[in-house]
């Protein structure tokens, strides 16, 4: 019997990571040769065997890193990550929806958690969505705002497009892609209502800017701490020395003409 | 009967505002509602009601607004822009356009007046407009100029994309968005005329270029009020600091000599 | 008689220049009006009848420009660009091509030379091709290439796409601009070719990335003079101020010494 | 017989390469003929017999310098890049693929290692992708994950589209550059699985960010060796300058002191 201290030690050494990103790797090939009917049909049983050897390893990991942590597990969010991929692998052997047997491929993602410059990019990407969070609640309103006017609009004669307000949203989303917007969409509406351009066309140039706006900020937002952060201590460092140096001299001028 | 000024404090109390905030996002969800044809069988008369009372909170807010600001109410732009949302929904109820009705939507924009960090957001991208103004002057003449010559050269042959000026501009902001621009009208348009890509290319070419010089101008330009110029405030003080200690040891210097 | 150098003070007088602004303006108006047939039937006589007086007013205008600068007109690029666009308008009047009389439209572009806020921004953007000319001339090779490449590979199964080394240049810009790239032309040539993804694939991979480039790098050339020379300047002044004073107190503390 | 270093010597010479790089350029004349029916009825022949001269000249050009370096010769990237090229030109020759046959154009690229100012803008474009190594094995876990799902879940019933993990994989590029996302692939699956949107929307949303940042960060990295290198290089100049005189003058200021 270790100690949770030990375990914890244990569960950190090279050879462990090393040990668990290989099966990993191995998971995300076994589950690629799901999809290829061929090897399905030879050998199924032994990818469906092995598949959930990878799953009972995960779990067991999963197990003793709850043991050597306990609370304190829940308190980083990769774990909580690896716990929710791992949890979702679970359910499907007990109910079976075709659904939850697809999501098991996400228990790749965990090879995000285990290679440290991975989890770095995604940190980055994570730390920088918070700073954009108003322009997005902006963004939120003008769907919300456009799928009313939408529905009330166009929702009559265009059901399929427009009839409620979530089939509203994801044209509206379609637009804001600008897939097919004016040749699928906008042209037909407008045979119908003339005028339709003036509700479209200013949605596409206020979401466009938006949408360049949240990008640059979320990109701007997630370089930062790489590039300029750099930059900027190394300023701060000099002009400290500057300033320190100055004091200096000033204290020194002063105490020979005393 | 209360003055003027200890009303207008009275509505700038965070409870007051508050309250506004609230009245809004329950609006919100009405007018969402009426959009779901199921509830409005149920309880049509209901959501009316409640909507009607939401409007009335509106205009006696304003007509509070007014009466404690006079008409200094008119020269805060949010103001303005709370006044002509609200009067657009007072207007249906008089004469019952669809239209009309279906802009009564827009009332959820108050919630950008009424939250300061979404007003902050939206002013930092009106402030920005102006200093791309000449681009935007730009982009107008350079559509004016290509709706002329496609309605001369391609609207006796295509009159559903080319055939007024109007048709002509919106065509040519498809074509801009890239939209459907080859398959579906630029490849038809060649049949007619091969030389067409001779117009249609370079269009492409400059309006891309204008656009993205335009959306990165007005990114720059909205951003850099938040970093730049706190960084900047940082170097302008240090500097302002390292010339006054330089300026102090030289007159020193020049003291001790005498 | 006046004397070429009173001519050309005249010229540049802001009443001279405005009046030219006021007639391209209302020139504009008169090409715009020819587009609506309800007008030209009408006063098409009347239409044809100013446009030709607003070309007399732009010849004579030239004309007089050529007298007074002699062979320095030609010398400015927005003199030759003038040049042009009045030379084009003069020679359909003489022959007729319908391609040419569409033409006429250009004179609106002589605003730009007028207003020098619009000339500013398009110089800014002129300034900045060059320093892009290596990137133009790889995608140049790319476009060379890839044009050969789908001629070969898929001319004789799709000579409307890729028949000739002109249609296949063309096809390669819709697909770099990404239009209907994939349901339109690749999934039906792929129908015949099952491999054609490994040409095209790549085609986008490496086409998206140069123009992102092309684009970044103008937009970043084109707005460096504005913005960044003025924080530069400033940053030059500064530092030259601080070894000038740094510079004197040295020589002072050494002369201090002796 | 020259010594090796005599060869290497008379190969660098501007004369020789210049030599080279007009050869390139007739060759690429001659390959551009080649896809031109009537040119190649009539002189198809003497087209063929010149492209062999062109790709003598290239394998003389190529033995020479293998023999001038020898091994040397495989450590620069260009040359191994020259070597590559020139050898599939060889391959047709014996065998005749036609997609081999159609590779003989990318001799043409050959151009870029002779011209020093395009080998720079490509080598830039190159030493920028290992920094954004992270970024890119994000997009292919995404893809592969992606893929899996995908070929799972609509697999069955779209074939066509999501038959195979390759399929997937394409048809998940075509919907990452948005073209005919909806219109084309997502809505028809929505008339199967309605809730497909739940996949797709969250997959644009993801790649459209990472995208993004992989470009801002590989024009970020390919541009800033040109102009912030330089600019930090004047900075670090500067300062090194700074705290140079500033120890100056307290060295000055103690040995008064003593």
């Amino acid at each position: 019997m270790t100690s949770p201290t030990a375990l914890a030690n244990w569960l950190e050494k090279p050879a462990v990571t090393n040990g668990i990103f290989v099966v990993i790797l191995f998971n995300a090939i076994l589950l690629g040769l799901e999809t290829w009917d061929a090897a399905m049909a030879r050998a199924g049983w032994l990818i469906e065997l092995l598949d959930a050897l990878c799953l009972a390893v995960f779990v067991v990991e999963l197990a003793l890193k709850l043991f050597a942590y306990r609370l304190r597990f829940f308190q980083n969010g990769w774990n909580l990550f690896d716990f929710t991929i791992v949890a979702i692998s679970l359910v499907p052997s007990t109910q079976g929806f075709s659904v939850l047997r697809a999501l098991r491929i996400l228990r790749v993602l965990r090879v995000i958690s285990v290679a440290p410059r991975l989890r770095r990019v995604v940190e980055g990407f994570v730390t920088a969505l918070p700073g954009m969070g108003s322009v997005f609640l902006l963004m939120a309103i003008i769907f919300y705002i456009g799928s009313v006017m939408a529905t009330k609009l166009f929702g009559d004669a265009f059901p399929d497009w427009f009839g409620t307000l979530g089939l509203s949203a994801y044209s509206l989303f379609q637009i804001m892609t600008l897939e097919s917007w004016s040749m699928g969409i906008v042209r037909p509406v407008m045979d119908v209502y003339p005028q339709a351009w003036m509700f479209f066309v200013p949605f596409i140039l206020v979401t466009t800017f938006v949408v360049v706006n949240l990008l640059v900020g979320l990109v701007v937002n997630s370089m930062q701490d790489a590039h300029l952060e750099e930059d900027r201590e190394q300023t701060d460092s000099y002009r400290d020395q500057v300033l320190t140096r100055l004091e200096a001299i000033e204290a020194q001028l002063r105490k020979d003409r005393e």
